[in-house]
């Protein structure tokens, strides 16, 4: 066999479709641009440079993320998106001969970056109203939480996540993909100065708009970073490259515009839930960028007849269940237009 | 312990210094800026498509290579630089159970590589004269070879793969990373239709001037090329992003740009090698865009001091040795003044 035995047993995770020519609601993308901040680094940006490795450690980069976040810059790894961030942090941060948990409705790419580095995990069953059932972790030998969820869009409480640190003697890793949508918690990050087990990672690819540019971090106690440059140095010098260094130390620096769209986002979030309730669908209190509501397999393909992409997973308890990314007001209204005719 | 035993124990591999304000001949950059059809790509890039995933599988961009390369779109896969490509390759197409092969002085990420995957490995003695013991080979557990050799710049005859190739039962790496440059030896891409087990890996570090963007690609048959989709797809869905695939395109489109730029670098090559020949100084034939010369640690460092960095090995055979890429030929005349300034 020419190829290895891991790549002809492993079951890769399965992004969503990038489909053209549809209203894109699969994917939890932002439907608003990146901040002009962004747009004029990527105008001013001098080709020249490109002939020069990039900063291998994203010196720039993480300057501006410290300073955006309140953090030292030690306390920061930069990767090629924040999947690339939770690869590297389950070869530098978990060992293969204890299991680490996380549960069982969640973000799945955890299992799978697991299998690539052999890691052993159990997973835990959600409560059966899908809220985190913090008493049935163990969190001794390492844990993966996603705050909030996906794709249930539920939330933790940070004093939940500060218990399980207590507890944690391997690390605990907090993946915040979404928590700039959160209403209901709030970031783990200030608690990462506290506990030298906690390790928060966060994207630009949701509330900032650039999952195109790839680009996402971790912070935590030195040790934990130390850990993660060494593995990075052990996968490839300079994973992030410096256009996206570039227009993510832009974005990052631009707190008004974040914020604005972050509302913009959470307000159209609010009123297509109530929109969807008012007509009796069963919809998940949201703190994400998308909404969890009942619908199957069936209503997925009629959506997508219609031109209108949304996330349906083929996976027990969540079958009948769809992910639905919170677009610009005139594509959830064409979403609830098109939901009235097909339902 | 927080992090993991590997991350406690593995030793990184190394790069060169990214230091600011000297005359830079340690990682083998081009001294000439990447096409103007790179440039003209990254300015017209629209910054609002940044706010959507890339295509996972970099579609356009394999489109592009395929055709400046006479392979099929099919046969190409892309990563976030070669050594993405490269640590990927490690785990997609070598197992645990049996040792590898690569030469004992060679490219120095390739024992990290195999480390961080838990692939065992034999080095093989260069001989005395530093080319390469094909004899010494088995080759049919797996092999890498990088064609031409760094940092020696030496390089083996496409035969010689090719016979290597009879012989490989799992996969022969070829990292070419440097192949743009050479005169004595040529590709070994058109032998990827005849062997399913070769792999050619390429860069659009070195002869494209790109390595700020970071872009790489293999060349292989369709069960390789399945398999390193297999092992991204458990690692990180997008690893090349909106940006680097519009450049690198572009940047591939560029034949005659790429060919005279090459020439130029080769031209100073040449002119260079001469020079320090005439001086007494041992230098290898190069075929790549770095001189290997005799040159310790002592002589790094003078360098160092008149704002000239070139790379030094702290190892085994090639302490004594020094690797300069080569600049332009303003660089270069500098290099050789402040060399006969301090020798």
């Amino acid at each position: 066999m020419n190829v290895s035995k891991k790549a002809a047993s492993i079951v890769p995770y399965t992004a969503g479709e990038q489909a053209e020519g549809y209203i894109k609601l699969n994917t939890n993308e932002n439907p608003y641009p990146p901040s002009p901040r962004a747009a004029e680094a990527l105008r001013g940006f001098d080709v020249d440079k490109l002939r020069l490795y990039p900063s291998p450690d994203s010196a720039g980069l993480r300057a501006a993320i410290a300073k955006a976040e309140g953090v030292d810059a030690d306390n920061i790894f930069v990767g090629n998106g924040s999947d690339e961030v939770l690869a590297l942090a389950f070869a530098a941060l978990f060992d293969a001969d204890e299991p680490i948990e996380f549960a069982d409705v969640t973000y799945s790419f955890y299992p799978v970056f697991a299998r690539l580095f052999d890691i052993p995990y159990n997973t835990v069953p959600l409560n059966d109203d899908f809220s985190l059932p913090f008493d049935k972790f163990n969190f001794y030998n390492g844990a993966v939480i996603a705050n909030p969820n996906a794709p249930t869009s539920l939330s933790v409480p940070v004093d939940a996540l500060r218990a399980a640190a207590e507890r944690s003697r391997k690390a605990l890793i907090v993946d915040e993909a979404y928590i700039d949508f959160a209403d209901r918690t709030e970031s783990a990050v200030r608690l990462t100065s506290e506990y030298d087990t906690l390790a928060v990672v966060k994207t630009f690819s949701k509330s900032y708009g650039l999952a195109g540019i790839r680009c996402g971090y971790m912070i935590a106690g030195r040790k934990i970073i130390d850990a993660m440059r060494a593995i990075k140095d052990s996968f490839n010098s300079y994973p992030v490259d410096r256009v996206c260094e570039a227009v993510c130390a832009a974005a990052v620096s631009d707190r008004e515009y974040l914020k604005d769209k972050i509302q913009k986002v959470k307000n159209t979030r609010s009123r297509v839930i109530s929109e969807l309730r008012a007509r009796g669908v069963a919809v998940f209190d949201s703190d994400a960028n998308f909404i969890f509501m009942e619908g199957d397999k069936s209503l997925y393909e009629k959506f997508k007849s219609q031109n209108i992409l949304v996330r349906h997973f083929d996976k027990p308890r969540i079958s009948d269940k769809l992910r639905v990314s919170v677009g610009t007001d005139a594509q959830m209204d064409e979403f609830l237009r098109v939901f009235d005719k097909i339902r």
